[in-house]
């Protein structure tokens, strides 16, 4: 394109729809001008995320790096004179990778090939020579429990690819991720010594994503390891040659007791009902594979530059608006929970919860879990919101942080960012900065510091429940 | 994160909006539906930008590559079975950019630097052996006036930025680039030697990026070259310390006799009003600096696959959809006149034109060029439109190969896609097929095919003549 071309985003946000806008006091299409302008002109979130992804790197929760991102998260709050900047204390699960983790794929007759695997987060580990077995390939639980005994002393390779033909990537994703966080479960009732489960990715290439599983008390624990889209095509493909493979697996993970660690937050206080509380969050922990740049790097920096975005703007908001980094979300929600317990302590009234997990892309708008009230009128509110690009509305998935708040009948809104490209880097190692646009990057903190400011001023309805998810 | 949220975008587009769905017949949505699962399913607009970027390369009107483009697009056109499928013969400009473009910054007391220049689009030479020149900077050309002759005799350097805090990087580019297509004019009527532009893009690093400038009859032509923003804060920096600083410029550049070129076109026949035709298009020429990608790559294959998966899905549209590639966007236009010319002669009724041409990233809807009949039943169809993600109508800024058909009278639309990443690689080294994501620019196929096929189906009222651009 050579012309300057300008189509008029912000005049003509429709052409049509009748205007639902409730901006009776004229207040809040200015603050959304004045948000755009200065987070725009600073790109203040990208700064702390290459900060956060260089200095704590990968930080699962009772890391090293976990420490440092919950030091430089106080120190950024602080920096920028944020009130009543604390750790809050939990106690973590802490997994670790450990220093092996391979596979090989022995085809009779030929020499064998690696396998880019990786330890799913939460795997028990191999033997330490590693656990030789033939392989022998389902894609589904349905299809596993049809084979009866025929997994027994197998290493079973779940193969069912999220489905790429749904627009929603979370949608594909929550369509194939049972395999991941039950295979083992499932694999060790069917008498498998180990689960393989494909990642969980639209694209095919050699990176192995981990993520979350888990097992069941009375049932044996397997090892389980993730193994990449290319490599699970190619073993399925020789699979269905008839070819009669082994796999040799060797994981070296290992959980370790409980250590201390912590959500940390800061707020700016209301001027005429501090008591009730606004959050904006994301989940500091990150899996340790890349840097968790998008998952969740992006949502904490987004929810602190939010809040420095208000004060920095000068606006005083009437309720108390609360940046907070949720501590193990990956694989305990030992932060989410732990946050509820202290809200009930501190006699806090929670007004809204928001999160930002579903990576540092445009936002497009904001999944709402609340009832209709709280629908209603934050529908009032979306001509507004669509000065910023994020006027559509979705229902429930707010985020995994809040909904322990959620459920107690807090309204929960999660940011809805473009998701196309979420799941290429998701839990992997190409979960890294370079993946993220700092324009993009700060259009979400530019949206929850817009919709965070307009529930501190305006409230919600008293919240039926929300509704089920 | 970690755990399966759905935000349902399909099932809850709008939370409180009311309906404004005329998909009476409830044929529109499964149409959406059955485009969204074939589309993802298949990813073929990225197969041919595969091919396209691999094979035709670079392909400014008149290079070779130019001509590998149109013989691959006739040749994905016949293999997909569309009809009439054809070659439009025009003639365009030829320009080279030649072997040598390089500038050398040279410091009073050190050693002279590289600086990372590209010859503008339709610059003319420098001397062979370059032009050693002090240098001056404007940011404008008000200020450039205010100057009086302080300009003469120098190398003149634009260094106005696109503006970062405009939400719609389109705005900021065309807020900006009157240095690049007039600087050479203005510069030369202040007697300067040569003009230096700021490239124009929002990111700060040493890429160059081209793009198209021009003369004027009677003014004297001198060369003109973009700057990397990198060298133009560098050099910005050292004049601000007061230094005298010289530029060696060299450029070898040329313009050569027009050569015979073409647009390439295929279509889909209508059933019921086979001479009323809507145009899906982009433009296969690109700049000679990477390979054309985003610009306007994207906007081809959108176009081809576009129809292909009208045809795919076995949708009989009542008129005629057409898809064109034209050529000679970038420097001339020719493709896009040559259309109109060529649309007289065969007394074809034109119901709309499309075009794709700003990036291949996920859209948001579509920017619309015409009178407020037109807008209010388009404006009908947001929610259908909603269902591929596509349902903001913006004003105004179609596309400038269907511009003169547009100025006509004929309906434009251009998709409007996400734009923060666009001005990152456009017209640069860096607009190369890594940075395109498969599925997002396949949305952008959908999104064309279902506008094309609703209005195909019902037509468009009677244009008034569009809103003044």
């Amino acid at each position: 394109m050579k012309l300057p071309l300008v189509p008029l985003l912000l005049a003509a946000a429709c052409l049509t729809a009748a205007a639902q806008e409730t901006d009776t006091s004229g207040v809040y299409a200015p603050v959304a001008g004045n948000l755009l302008r200065t987070g725009l002109g600073r790109l203040g979130a990208y700064r702390m995320l290459e900060e956060l992804t260089s200095r704590a790197g990968h930080r699962l929760s009772g890391s090293a790096g976990a420490d440092t991102a919950l030091v430089l998260a106080k120190a950024w709050m602080e920096e920028r004179g944020f009130s009543n900047v604390h750790f809050e204390h939990i106690m973590v699960p802490r997994w670790e990778r450990g220093k092996t983790e391979k596979a090989r794929l022995e085809i009779p007759g030929k020499r064998s090939v690696p396998l880019s695997v990786c330890a799913l987060g939460g795997s028990v580990a191999t033997p330490s020579g590693g656990l030789n077995a033939g392989v022998i390939e389902v894609k589904s639980f349905g299809e596993l429990e049809s084979l009866g005994s025929a997994a027994a002393g197998k290493i079973l390779f779940f193969n069912r690819p999220m489905d790429p033909t749904l627009l929603n990537t979370f949608e594909a994703y929550s369509g194939a991720v049972d395999q991941r966080s039950r295979g083992a479960i499932q694999g060790a009732k069917a008498g498998a010594l180990a689960v393989l489960v494909r990642s969980m990715t639209l694209v095919i290439d050699a990176v192995p994503h981990t993520g979350a599983m888990g097992y069941q008390d009375g049932v044996k624990k397997i090892p389980a390891a993730a193994l990449s889209t290319k490599d699970a095509e190619m073993l399925s493909a020789l699979l269905h040659r008839g070819l009669l493979l082994r796999v040799r697996l060797t994981l070296s993970c290992r959980t370790l007791p409980d250590v201390p660690s912590a959500n940390v937050m800061g707020e700016i206080t209301g001027t005429l009902n501090p008591g009730e509380v606004i959050v904006i969050g994301g989940h500091l922990d990150a899996w340790d594979k890349g840097t968790g740049a998008h998952d969740d790097g992006s949502g904490c920096v987004q929810a602190v530059e939010a809040l420095d975005l208000i004060r920095t703007l000068g606006l005083k908001p009437a309720r108390t608006i609360r940046a907070v980094m949720f501590m193990n979300e990956e694989n305990g929600l030992r932060g989410g929970r732990g946050y509820v317990t202290d809200a009930l302590r501190h006699g806090e009234r929670h007004t809204a919860m928001i999160e930002s997990d579903a990576g540092g892309f445009a936002p497009r708008g904001f999944s709402v879990d609340a009832g209709n009230p709280v629908r209603a009128a934050v529908g009032q509110w979306k001509s507004i919101l669509e000065l910023v690009n994020a006027g559509r509305l979705f229902s429930g998935g707010s985020g995994v942080d809040i909904s322990p708040m959620v459920a107690t009948g807090v309204p929960g809104f999660g940011v809805a960012p473009e998701n196309h490209r979420y799941f290429d880097y998701h839990h992997s190692d190409k979960d890294r900065i370079d993946k993220v646009n700092p324009r993009e990057l700060e259009m979400g903190a530019i949206a929850e510091a817009l919709l965070a400011y307009m529930i501190a001023q305006e409230g919600l309805p008293a919240g039926t429940a929300p509704s089920s998810r």
